[in-house]
């Protein structure tokens, strides 16, 4: 997952109030004893879905082909196509009917050496790796004196000339189970940081990593793409930036001098590339034109195998439609699942979600689309891979549809929330842009921000039980959303 | 912590022979109602040192200061040099009576670039870190098949041909409490492994790092110190090694063909330089040439800054000291506290324990040493940070003074086991060779694995009252053996 919470606090106040004003427009105005009979089948479909998910480790046999056979799968590289090469024909298997690789455009960004260490008082190296997007040093690196900030609002209110300075900013990450701490960290440190810092004329720019825990891993993450403007910037692992808080006490107390550090990093901007998304669809029986759109993002950072961030979301809910698939249960409406390309990645233009755009523009705006379907649901899974512990539909279904679902859900520890959606996973935003609502299926994000974009990234994270939860709450969640009365997008009329 | 398990069985069979010919010659053969109370004196003062040291936070404030300002310590570096000068100062301000540097030569090995990846059939990269001692490769790198081996005595086993093939052993951990599962595999895998593929024409050797945690850190430690007759040898990360099993089930299977890979690792032999102990005592009031040798282990592998190896091991034994110190209460015989230096790397004799031998040769062997000073036990805390679970006394010991010690030991969750000590600490076997008795403080080592020899070896891993509680423990017991009537060394009459 990349940083996306600041404009998703955006869109949804925008899309919010469209919602809002559109009002219940799909409601089950007119539930005859028809409708409510064949409501009662497809609850009971959906729990018996539910219960055949439970134990059918699809999601992680599939989660563990991946990682072993691609490893990292940066935007834009030869293994992330590949591995979406490999995809479409795993997805063919399993029995989906359609199955298309589209490409997109985009600007690639690659690592190269990466290195830093405390020259002066205290010498040591550092665990630390280039944000993505940011520029290179000179290949001998960069030395400079550094200023240490506690918080990024210090750093923001500092007076002091940072001219020549390597600005490093120690702020830590809180622990929270909806990743609010990483939103707004991320939001602002990471992608604002780096060219704050170059305005005020400094050298490098080094921050701690948005990370929560206290292992030795630096956690990637891009910032605002730059090719001319920017300056070297890096994340450190958290003990070095502990580390780093002691040598500022004993500085603080007239202990120890300034600080000198040495930062050696030669990403490179390798210019115009492509990605590709992977789209497989489950027909429906009745609606085949109305989409339910679900599923995750192919890339990943270079340094793990994408394992949590987001083998799983893709996992997930393919495993979800596999489900109904070998259940012989094919639902009214067409359930698609799109692994998206370039989540990760920011480009020039800083707006990133290059795939998930590529989506919008080919299949949901209606100024650009190549076809005449309707999407009336969008929700993704890229939140890692621990349990879901709420669900939340958009405001058109503040109905019974809440209590249905809830009945289902229940049993596997989720509740309902009430509250509409307020997310939907950032390859969704393109296309709530264009109006389609997005559900949430919440999950536990405590532990999410230890591992995430770090090398630890790896399938020895994954918990198997944990992901057959998640897909037998996607499998039953889809099931309701894919048969049901409720038409949650208010520009469809059921 | 480095490979001595091995030899520590063998020292003590002949050490343990040595000691039940000469019995219980120390014992307490003539108990007379003085012996008696002076014996309850020691005990009260033991117990009351006991509750002093459980909430000073000596060890993890000097802890803190070590890894801060010196980060890693490898042997023969500068860092281990400055934190030797430093750790000297610490130590008189504590008010230590005598404090001394006293360098020794070695020979230098310095990691250099390192880096592996698969390059087919499923290319990603791969962590891992050069083995202590190892040879370079050239700086383009080795390029060749692998033979994967799911264990050692596998590839010892196998009659296929190795010329020129980078030998793959992917053989885990075992967790243990007492670290048995590290010393099997080390005094093999690690330190025989990579010779024993160079005389089967292999052109690197590759193994599963020696930890017992699923994180992606690669663990260092020494292997058979090479110059000209070895070949490049690397630990790889135990998800890597689980990656690579993976692909040989497919191997296996016939879904996947050989897989090749590449390794670049250009450490260096740098010729002579030198390390130092430090040694610092406080002197004992009746028997000061009587000595007891405790310590741990200044120098660290280069990945982590050494915090639980073996920084905590020389935390917990000075702070055990400055108890005393602080609560005005000296000895009989005198306690030395010595921070050996080039504990981990191997030798061009594969002897190692460099600083422990000088220890020996300058102050322990009769035909060598300088003083005429005895040496009655020696002890050593190098085995992490995590709480004391048993002690055990030398042989000589097996009478009352073990129920004394396990009366004062008990609250802090410590039993004295009756069997005598079978290890005291890598550094102690120089001594332990001139027939010096050792005992041990065992801690407990489930996750001491986890983390060792790896970056993540910082001073996050500390909890600080687990340290405590070993000074505790180390206080109370080195109460009793400096005070007791009990002449641990066969050597030395009471």
């Amino acid at each position: 997952m990349k940083v996306v919470f600041m404009h998703i606090f955006k869109v949804i106040f925008l899309a919010g109030a469209t919602l809002f004003a559109a009002g219940v427009v799909g409601a089950e105005a007119d539930q005859g004893p028809t409708v409510m009979a064949r409501a009662a089948d497809v609850d009971a479909a959906a729990a018996m879905l539910r219960d055949q998910a439970l134990n059918k480790n699809v999601a992680y046999a599939w989660l563990t082909q991946l990682t072993t056979r691609f490893g990292a799968r940066m935007a834009g590289s030869a293994s992330e196509r590949k591995a979406a090469e490999w995809a479409a024909g795993s997805l063919e298997s399993m029995g989906f009917d359609t199955i298309k690789i589209e490409p997109f455009d985009l600007q690639l960004w690659q690592r190269g050496a990466e290195s830093a260490e405390i020259l002066s008082p205290f010498p040591q190296k550092l665990v630390v790796t280039a944000l993505g997007g940011s520029r290179a040093t000179p290949p001998e690196g960069v030395d400079a004196e550094a200023t240490l900030f506690a918080t990024y609002q210090e750093f923001l209110d500092s007076k002091v000339d940072l001219k020549g300075r390597i600005v490093v900013v120690l702020q830590p990450t809180a622990r929270t189970q909806t990743g609010v701490g990483y939103g707004l960290n991320s939001g602002s440190v990471r992608s604002r940081g780096p060219l704050e810092a170059k305005q005020r004329g400094a050298s490098a720019f080094l921050m701690r990593a948005l990370g929560t825990e206290t292992h030795r891993f630096a956690h990637a993450g891009a910032t605002q793409f730059q090719t001319k403007e920017g300056i070297p910037s890096l994340a450190m692992s958290p003990p070095d930036a502990e580390a780093m808080l002691r040598m500022k006490v004993l500085q603080d107390k007239g202990e120890a001098g300034p600080l000198r550090i040495k930062i050696v990093s030669t990403p490179r901007f390798l210019g115009g590339g492509q990605s590709q998304n992977v789209i497989a669809e489950f027909r429906g029986m009745e609606k085949p034109d109305e989409i339910i759109t679900i599923g995750g993002h192919l890339d990943s950072w270079d340094l793990g195998t994408g394992a949590i961030d987001d083998g799983s979301g893709m996992a997930i809910t393919l495993a979800a439609v596999k489900t109904m698939i070998d259940a012989g249960k094919r639902p009214r409406r067409t359930i698609r699942v799109v692994l998206y390309g370039a989540e990760e990645v920011s480009q020039p233009d800083n707006k990133g979600l290059s795939g998930a755009q590529a989506y919008a523009d080919r299949h949901v705006n209606p100024a650009t689309r190549v076809s005449s379907e309707t999407h009336i649901l969008t929700a993704e899974s890229d939140f890692g891979a621990d349990v879901i512990y709420a669900a939340s539909m958009p405001v058109a279904s503040q109905t019974d549809f809440n209590a249905r679902l809830g009945k289902i859900l229940y049993p596997l520890k989720v509740y309902v929330d009430p509250k509409p959606a307020d997310g939907g996973g950032p390859d969704t935003l393109p296309s709530q842009r264009q109006g389609v609502p997005a559900m949430d299926l919440r999950q536990n994000g405590m532990d999410y921000f230890d591992t995430h974009h770090t090398a630890d990234d790896v399938l020895e994270r994954i918990e198997p039980a944990k992901l057959d939860q998640n897909v037998a709450a996607w499998t039953a969640t889809l099931w309701l959303v894919a048969n049901g009365d409720v038409t949650f997008n208010p520009q469809v009329r059921k």
